[in-house]
């Protein structure tokens, strides 16, 4: 499938999005999700995709065209507010998806595409968008400042755990990798390379751009001291009561747990 | 939903269970969906169940009229090995589903029930199955420790890291502990109170089984613990490149990033 995360923090925006893509188990291959826009000294933006890969592409062809050949309509060059970069991207979503839409239903296959977009036009505040395939978008806040896309539950875990406006860029990352490693992990069409991208706030322009990849660098490092660390945790997880307490033959009782240690009786 | 994780281990076997049904937001209780079933001194049995909630209690209804009433057919006292015990439990599955489907589905409503069944018969090693809602059924191994059941894939990651088939009982159950509460704590549909039931290799009874519930108890210590040992981890994970290099004005490259602090540059 899919995973991408990006989050809304105090210092700027994050995202993270894997690269595998399945058109069936003969196709597997490898694209970005990653899509980075700055088209003038005062606006960035960065589009995360989830869904149908040809629906996403041919949107960020249109996205791109109407940079090169502006016209009269909205792009990411007119608008005034992040809100309306994004609305412009939801029309160009939605019309794409429903100019496929006939002969992809015909095929049983979907046409379905989730995007994140974030980003800051000068004289706004940075902001991070979720759009639906049907076009309608929410935004992140400090209190909920994270948004994924694709197969998200198997990363959601630890973001919940984790997360929060504060964080820095950096950490923010890390978090990001350890929730892509965890989905891979659990989760076959959801794989490296991992695409990182950190933007501080007010810069208008990407601080750092990275791509990870399972071969002796730092993924490796995160993966393994993250394996460990799990594995601490886990160690130092608290004994039961019963283990602190001398085993007998009798049945034992406590605050939560009955025990039939060595007594043979049989209830329905 | 629901969310169940049974696990087979060397030393026996591991059940456990949420309890919260939802028949939507205007009905959300709390339901028991772990059974025991222990008919004779030779055999024990476990139900786990996930999906349509009056399925799986008409589902239980039978299966302990079949003991009360035994007659010709099959039923926990006649089953031979622990397949024909599940065969058995999927026929009635099907039965009752197929019962209900006309009138259910008319409703839109699912009547699909999926089931752990786990257990053992006197002379049989003790084993661990799934039933699908279609009544087929797998099995699983000391490859496959551990099944789900429900809203599974939030709680799968820390089991793919730490499971394995020499796990103790109780470190099994820290386990699905810590699996239990990273799903109710990441999906509203899943809550407590947590079952767990504990099952010695050879003893054809239970040796434990246990209730949870944060009430100032053990549940509340091993989410503190774990709470901390993921702080830890996290804290513990390796610095990028970038961290430990000084900063500079110009455009940085390393291994697998590249950085743009306080470059003015556009590019699409």
């Amino acid at each position: 499938m899919t995973y991408c995360v990006g989050m809304y923090l105090k210092d700027g925006l994050l995202f993270a999005s894997d690269s595998r893509t399945n058109a069936g188990v003969d196709y597997i291959t490898s694209y970005s999700k990653m899509y980075v826009f700055t088209p003038a000294p005062d606006r960035m933006f960065v589009i995360l995709s989830a869904g149908n890969l040809a629906i996403t592409q041919e949107i960020i062809h249109r996205i791109q065209r109407d940079l090169d050949y502006p016209g009269d309509g909205e792009n990411f060059l007119s608008a005034r507010y992040l809100f309306e970069a994004t609305d412009y991207v939801s029309r160009i979503s939605l019309e794409v998806q429903n100019k496929h839409y006939t002969t992809l239903q015909q095929a049983g296959v979907s046409g379905e595409v989730t995007l994140i977009l974030g980003g800051q036009i000068e004289g706004q505040p940075h902001g991070l968008m979720m759009i639906y395939p049907q076009g309608n978008y929410i935004e992140a806040s400090d209190k909920t400042p994270y948004l994924q896309i694709g197969e998200t539950k198997y990363g959601k875990p630890v973001l919940d755990r984790l997360v929060h406006y504060e964080l820095s860029l950096n950490d923010a990352a890390r978090l990001a990798l350890v929730s892509l490693t965890s989905t891979a992990n659990s989760n076959i069409t959801v794989g490296p390379p991992f695409e990182l991208s950190t933007y501080q706030a007010d810069q208008y322009q990407l601080s750092g751009r990275c791509t990870f990849n399972y071969n002796g660098n730092f993924l490796d490092q995160l993966e393994e001291s993250w394996k460990l660390g799990l594995q601490q945790a886990f160690e130092n997880l608290p004994s039961f009561e019963w283990e602190l307490t001398p085993q007998s033959d009798q049945q034992m009782s406590f605050n939560e747990c009955e025990f039939y240690q060595g007594q043979k009786s049989y209830q329905k």
